[in-house]
């Protein structure tokens, strides 16, 4: 069976994104979007100390945020500790059909995180996203760095 | 359209933590907690050598705990081997809106887990929560990071 | 309990690969093959320099696509950014019982992605296939890597 | 509320491992086992060269396997290739309530599995099994680590 011939059949899938993003962004059809309205990231650690130049080797945790819809996502991140209550919310814009990579160091509003300090977080969007999560651990002379899809409940 | 107009259309979502702690803590309304209540890890080894500064840089294997729920969540985790029978239940409580990064290193009752030994864990907990599973490694001078969200059964 | 007996019970699933494989080519019974048609990858980020011998040590962005279906996958990955409208679809063919794993740095048609830059990416397929995410890091003297399942729904 | 008095509630949840393990092997009651029986690990490469003391710095793959429930698991391991029919199956047993880490390396039957070569794994069981990858890569001076949970379908 010729490849081609097959995956003329579904047309709609595979030409859904890229050929008219245009069309989309006007409001035209568009499959379910990819991803969830919440998401969870149960360890969370920013290393006091880095190795290596700035910034791109200094020592961060990332929530990389994909938005893979045609509309805004608003997003609000809430920071849990091991001995306090929660901070946050910590809100974020994701445009539609962009990403966003987010380092948890860089949040300041309401407040900064601190760094050496155990946390979680959990990811609540307005329109489905999908979340992973990063850090580049540069503590020592190389650098470690960990990745993983976050928990998201899929009922 | 205004990203803040169709925020406001879900206002129970992205005001449900954080802004009305209190509220929630006393019994208020609250939707449904994100997580499971029973996950697996299957990777489990703690590496007997280490490098670099204690505690931080000492070889560990952790399974971070986070209880988003407004109740204490009392978890027990059984830990299984290659040549021997299960040991445990190792008992912790996680309070309620609280993480809590649990080393491995540190479970002593009912009994250490031994080092440089393969292993795997079942995380069961009476309130849902979210496990995340991270080892840093740093026999080697340069230390090296894992991490992944467990298992869990989603029926 | 005789294990063997055991397996004797569910011959369909022990058998179903390997031993037959000739059958199962040429149009035979097959259990639903292992899978989903879309998946996403929130993170993505190609070092812009390397250390140590190419290619194996080149920094390096990798989807690894596995295809364990009887039929050809046609494969279109779409990529998106943080600042402008996404790129693709960047299209990839992944036969019939066969694995590729594909280096986004390789990634020409229709325009190469871009070094030192935030992106993500959605893979769509025709077929059933498994997506696992992987990088390469040596942009310092020893290499990290990174390694998550990626992301799909479930529905 | 007393957390004590909480727990009391769900004993059967809690008290299930553990403690009565005899009970349960000579098939007493036991709540559905974790896990599923049909796994697929996209990404495997074994390196051709390794630093560091054998045979725990070798470079090596492992599929973490983790059998939870009360009888002994027979597990068939198929590996995909980019360029050739599969290999396999690989036969493993874990026993009831045992975790086996399998070195890919170490898998010959039928057939070894080529180093520096791109492949892929699936992973069925005849009762439920979790199944996680992890790399160690010591190519380098220092060793690399990746893990993550492998993929299973949910159906």
């Amino acid at each position: 069976m010729d490849p081609r011939a097959r995956r003329e059949k579904r047309p709609s899938l595979l030409d859904s994104r890229g050929r008219q993003p245009k069309r989309s962004q006007q409001g035209g059809h568009m499959e379910k979007p990819i991803g969830r309205t919440r998401w969870a990231i149960a360890e969370g650690y920013i290393p006091g100390r880095s190795n290596g130049p700035e910034p791109q080797m200094t020592s961060h945790e990332t929530a990389c945020l994909l938005n893979a819809s045609d509309r805004d996502a608003q997003v609000a991140i809430t920071v849990y500790f091991s001995d306090r209550d929660p901070a946050g919310p910590y809100r974020v814009t994701v445009p539609a059909r962009r990403t966003r990579h987010v380092r948890f160091n860089d949040l300041t509003e309401p407040e900064p995180i601190p760094r050496d300090t155990d946390y979680a977080s959990v990811i609540e969007s307005d329109v489905p996203i999908v979340v992973q999560h990063t850090r580049l651990d540069s503590r020592q002379a190389e650098n470690a760095l960990i990745s993983t899809i976050a928990y998201t409940d899929r009922e």
